[in-house]
């Protein structure tokens, strides 16, 4: 079974191995959007993907600018059960490519791992990023994220036309066009306007009142005056395939004191870690810089009360192909570049009164950042 | 660091780990749908889940109805690196169920393996699915992929209604309302449709004349008299997170003779291959009457062209909490049962001309199937 072309002990490629969703490596590593999982392997500036007899008309067209070798297992020595198997795949394109040993994702299939291994092709998993300059992105790239991030600001504007517009009724409850405005009828709309802008989206998040205590709550029901609606949109350019993420927080109406007060903290915090953000600092430094401005204002920055309490998750992450991806703004260890596209998402929880979350994307320039898409904020309409 | 309670020798438990959209396994064994990873283990009818301090309350309000016993990683003793990692998470875990050895699906993440195997606990990889009941659909299931399923019955009826209506200008590009209609505007439209009925989508396809030879191209551009446009959708209910799947193929206008026959076999070979759903059918029957069907009327059903041509992948597959699931009905070893879910999707390809696919999602009866939404199939508009 084993190719005659010489093994190049000593050598290790970076084994992928998935769907276009599932790992994000894989389509800045091949230019290819896999619909069913696919296996590549990287060595240096080669590339080789093994793809589904299907798709090789597809990513013949997506590879040859990248340099990548599209093979399907038909054209690897396999077995018949080698070919049903995605481990089959992978062994035959690690001894095509004549490595004995590969470095995988933490996410690696461990059935795929575990069939290289059964052959004797050493298996490491990487503890950092394989694709490290993934997290600087090119002109172009930055480019789509900003048509992302451009269609969340309208779909923004169009969420709080609708709560601005909106008038209580007499217990309070928001009405608007006639009809009782719910997180449901607001996402919808945000969903619209997204997809008028040629971007899905998922979970999008309308999380009213107390709910909002809860970062992940998506939010449902009828929404109230005075009470705080944080709205986090996140779409994907459906052709380009890069993410946009933009959070607001507003109430209709003038708001508790309480929940003024959170506000002005997360908008000052959010401030202070936007003046962290540039070339050369530390990926914890904007998160440090929250965590001073919260505690300044008297507010919890750990996360060991139950129901959590105050400010309880980083302060940003990378934006690109994936929704969340390196670097991360908390608690890893990192510089950032120019390049770097980044969200500064301070928030204040608090299962009494809900929740505040101020969130931008910014790229970091050569001297410091900029909005990639600028959107007001104002939190009492 | 070992716990105390006796270790169960012998007892091997079914790890997950993951998040809701990578594992839907996860959902159906715990009713939680996990934003972020977690991981976790099912012994028996015991079900532990170890989600972020931040997931604490969501997966609690989840969770209690199945007698899921929910953990943070500040409930079990971990150390500080520990606590930051997925492979703590599940050695934790594992320990404190007082397990020596777990059983994963074959996409478990390889680092978290690999973290358990180094503590000495032995990680197996199934060949089957951890969860075969999970492919027999209960009462509510069935009602939550039909939901789903109507709203792609009615999205399909609003993209055919635009086809229809369309009139070809002179050099055969259809217009509609002015404009020309475009693979992207109506899957706009059907993405609008599946909005207004509380479904989010991916990939929907609307592909006209050759680029459907590809059956995983999306399509776009101008689409024209006389050429057929397959439109394959698949909605996700976004309260339920149930999916429904189905494709019609159209052409506005006379077909040429030779898409016409490839309709009409498609036709035919779903008709048969329907005759073959029943409980204590084995799985490949829908599809070797497929291919039986696509030979009579003198169609490739070999994979080995390129590029590919004639009937070139498997009959169907469950739907469920995801897309695809089991039981797929192709090549897998395997028996109908009442309360499977499944589409039957025969079609044929050629490069030179386009593509033609009927697809319909039904659940298998007593006796047979039924349809969980019909919709009309009509080629020639």
């Amino acid at each position: 079974m084993r190719k005659s072309t010489p093994i190049l002990t000593g050598s290790e490629g970076i084994m992928l191995a998935g769907t276009g969703d599932s790992t994000p490596d894989l389509e800045y590593a091949t230019g290819f959007r896999a619909v069913d999982p696919v296996v590549c392997l990287c060595r240096g500036s080669e590339r080789w993907l093994v793809v589904p007899e299907m798709e090789y008309g597809r990513a013949q067209e997506a590879a040859p600018s990248r340099g990548v070798t599209v093979l399907t297992p038909g054209m690897l020595k396999l077995t018949r059960d080698q070919r049903r198997r995605l481990g089959g795949w992978a062994l035959g394109l690690v001894r095509h490519a004549g490595l004995r040993r590969v470095v995988v994702p933490g996410l690696f299939p461990h059935g795929v791992a575990e069939a290289l291994q059964q052959r004797g092709i050493r298996v490491r998993v990487a503890r950092e990023s394989l694709f490290p300059e993934r997290a600087v992105k090119r002109p172009e790239e930055i480019r789509h994220i900003t048509v992302a991030q451009q269609a969340a600001v309208i779909a923004m504007r169009g969420a709080i036309a609708m709560i601005a517009g909106a008038e209580p009724d007499r217990i309070g409850v928001l009405r608007y066009d006639g009809q009782r405005l719910t997180a449901e009828r607001v996402r919808r709309r945000i969903q619209q306007i997204l997809l008028d802008h040629d971007c899905e989206s998922r979970s999008i998040i309308v999380a009213p009142g107390r709910q909002a205590a809860d970062p992940h709550v998506t939010g449902t029901g009828p929404l109230h005056a005075h009470e705080a609606v944080v709205i986090d949109i996140f779409p994907r350019h459906q052709t380009s395939g890069y993410w946009g993420d933009l959070t607001r927080t507003v109430a209709r109406g003038v708001a508790p004191a309480a929940l003024r007060r959170m506000y002005q903290a997360v908008r000052a915090a959010q401030t202070l870690a936007l003046q962290e953000i540039r070339p050369g600092k530390s990926w914890k430094a904007p998160h440090r810089a929250a965590v001073q401005a919260f505690e300044s204002w008297g507010y919890e920055t750990h996360w060991e009360t139950r129901p959590p309490r105050g400010f309880i998750h980083g302060t940003g992450h990378g934006v690109g192909l994936a929704v969340h991806e390196a670097p991360s703004l908390g608690f890893t260890d990192g510089r950032l570049r120019a390049g770097h596209v980044v969200t500064v998402e301070p928030g204040l929880y608090d299962p009494e009164i809900g929740g505040i979350r101020i969130e931008d994307t910014v790229v970091v320039t050569a001297t410091g950042w900029r909005y990639l898409a600028p959107c007001e904020k104002r939190f009492e309409l």
